[in-house]
């Protein structure tokens, strides 16, 4: 019997200029999958480049997390653009990030929205098919990550994308499999966080916030990098998945 | 005996948002390279698109014209940036017009660093060094685009890139060579440019300001896209080409 | 029997960098109020310096056009803001105008939102009132400007701000008092234009897209500077007014 | 015999959307003038809003720190801007910074310029004048703080200033006076800071890098928000101030 194997993610790259955001250093060490950020709501050119080689150094596989090009607000507020903006702006960041993972010698693996553009995109029907056309053109076996039930997820799959289900382990979930959305992440308690994973990654189930079970096929676990305890999060994940024989492995030998 | 080639080409792309500058629609018909802004001193991914998809139309090849992250001051302001800040803009921006030249089924052809950049790059070894560095990271057969005399034109032959030379015929050059540089274009006779250019082409030869012939064995003809007539100029250039038996062609024909 | 007035205004100062829009130098010399961009969708302080020194040589009275931090929209994209965001973009915006302007040893009259922000504070109440206020707390006699029939309006007046009602006689309405707003300012007949206006000043009054009249006490009328023939409207409508008697003044000297 | 004063300062208000930097809560409690960023090189309008009612919560004056347009920079990389550019970025930052500190009944104590423009501005005479004129039109009464023995310290003086010298009691002086700069701010001894800043209060003296005493005599001390222990040195200046009876008063207190 096959071992099972489970991708573990998170946002890295997000500093700007002097600004620090997130610990990126230590957070590369449990992850496989890194979603770094391409200069528009978050990261620069010179981050950019430290973080994909970061993630170099620890066999981490790198995606793509464009954004708004809203700084200001950390592409955190909608926008009003068109969809050919939204393929453009795709295109734009997508294709800077790819110029610093190649000359690594390494290939892009994934690409997932960032914040509001994300939340456009799951209910947005039009600005959801440039988004993903954008990414297929890009590289048509690029992976597209995303939270489950939503419309760019179901469009991703109709375009005939690769796609990844994403399941926070810091956040809950609705019994329609809808992730209870915080503006501030909380303290999770690592063993519990642990428990879920191992839940996810065996069962393909959650205990959603009405108690009851349902179903949730994830190929990768996030745990959002400003969760206070992020960090001790992952090492319990990284420290059970070995008691319980999961693999961690990226996205790309997961699908 | 082989035809004479000359390589026509024009800074293009560089409108921003409902800012519209230059004639592209009109220069891209005479052209036979395009130096398309990356979204640092000018242009932004809807323009990108646009500007690319024009250049194909036309069948115009394309090259990235970056610069320094200074929208407000046009990339023509000095900034005092670090070696690893260049290699790093560089990266970010060729990568990213790289994406849309290759989704049209297009091969990037050249990089042509845009005013104060260029200008650094001329004098500051390793900021030169840095650059071109980046540009063969990016991919090694990519043409470095220079006016010919300077520290960068000798670091990129001597780290092996290929180098072509341009010359301006709306510009005056001094007897060493080098381009008498003019804040604002002014109308130049498009009868006197296309003897210019001819002699450029056939002899490579230029009469310099103090009167004397001086050696100039360029690749390509640069018109800037901010002298007034532009266009008349390279409608008669290419019209006494074609008397002449000088063919246009892209500079990856020509080197 | 005392002497009808009306103000004219139009959006001045959206030029950026090397970027020019508009004809301000010409359009200028026909209006008496000037609305002009504060950096954020259009303007700079380059820009900013120079558009308030024309307006005083021209006898125009300045006030300040806020927007969206979105130059790359030209703020005509709907961000989803949080009313204190609103508020300090006012302040912001509002206050680097107000030193351009107190320099040349003049007092700023009103304040007119921008595009997309404009839109939002017509129809978000918690939005109007936080920019409302922060009008108010620059100074409580500044004019605020506003398009008729929405709720910015009603809030601006409940608050016991100046408000002054615009009209632009290069757009129809409809028989609600609503503008029928265009994506692309088309040529507008002047002559029409001009009876509008006199019409607009004499009677209060506006023929409706029905062709039914509708009431219409306007306190200044707006040409917008992308409508292709604005000067020769402008031009139109001072020469009309001065047949008519109606005298031109800014909007300090008509509330 | 009157008792002695000294105003203690630090830049605050450098954070920029979600990115924190620095510990303004804090260093805002020990201080009695703070230089509040004005959105160029950081700071925004909701961090400039925030700075300035925390500043008035503890009774801190504000004076404005503006600096170039270069986020990424954080205002610290050389720009090669016009003079006109200078005096219009200035009046820019400045006027926006007024708005807020003027709606909460205060006024605006001084300005102090950032980084690379402070540099620029140390060794340019023309853009030193152009910024101290732009200053003198804002308000003629500013304080304009500065380190000693520059050109704009000089030019200031000779336009009529009124000029505050600041010292960094965690810098080092050379015999010049002139500061040794360092790229990254070390600790510092609190004991060492705190018996520094009572030597230049009491004798307007300090120690050169080379053992000489020199004259110094300060208006204001500097401690910098990226000196690790900021708030302990703040901490013990006040204490041991508080025991020689050296008041601490904001610098219109004490010019």
């Amino acid at each position: 019997m096959s071992r099972k194997k489970m991708d573990l993610n998170c946002d890295m790259g997000e500093s700007f200029g002097n600004y620090k955001m997130g610990n990126d250093e230590e957070i590369m060490r449990y992850i496989s999958s890194a979603n770094v950020a391409c200069g528009f709501h978050a990261g620069d050119p010179m981050v950019m480049a430290h973080t994909v080689k970061l993630a170099k150094k620890n066999g981490v596989a790198v995606g793509a997390h464009p954004g708004f090009p809203d700084l200001l607000g950390f592409g955190r507020r909608k926008m009003e653009i068109a969809p050919e903006e939204a393929r453009n702006y795709i295109l734009y960041q997508v294709g800077a990030l790819k110029a610093f993972v190649e000359r690594e010698g390494m290939e892009l693996q994934h690409v997932w929205l960032h914040g509001a553009l994300s939340s456009v995109a799951a209910k947005n029907e039009a600005i959801a098919r440039a988004v993903i056309e954008a990414i297929k053109e890009i590289h048509p076996e690029l992976i597209f990550v995303h939270r489950p039930g939503l419309a760019s997820y179901e469009i991703a799959k109709a375009l005939g994308m690769n796609v990844a289900v994403s399941v926070g382990v810091d956040l809950e979930y609705g019994p329609d499999g809808m992730a209870v959305l915080q503006r501030k992440k909380r303290y999770t308690d690592p063993k519990e966080a642990a428990k879920k994973a191992i839940r996810i990654a065996k069962e393909g189930k959650i205990t959603a916030t009405t108690g009851e079970d349902i179903e949730m096929r994830a190929h990768t676990i996030l745990v959002h990098g400003d969760t206070p305890n992020a960090v001790e999060i992952l090492r319990e994940i990284r420290e059970e998945f070995e008691k319980e024989n999961i693999l961690v492995a990226p996205l790309r030998e997961i699908l």
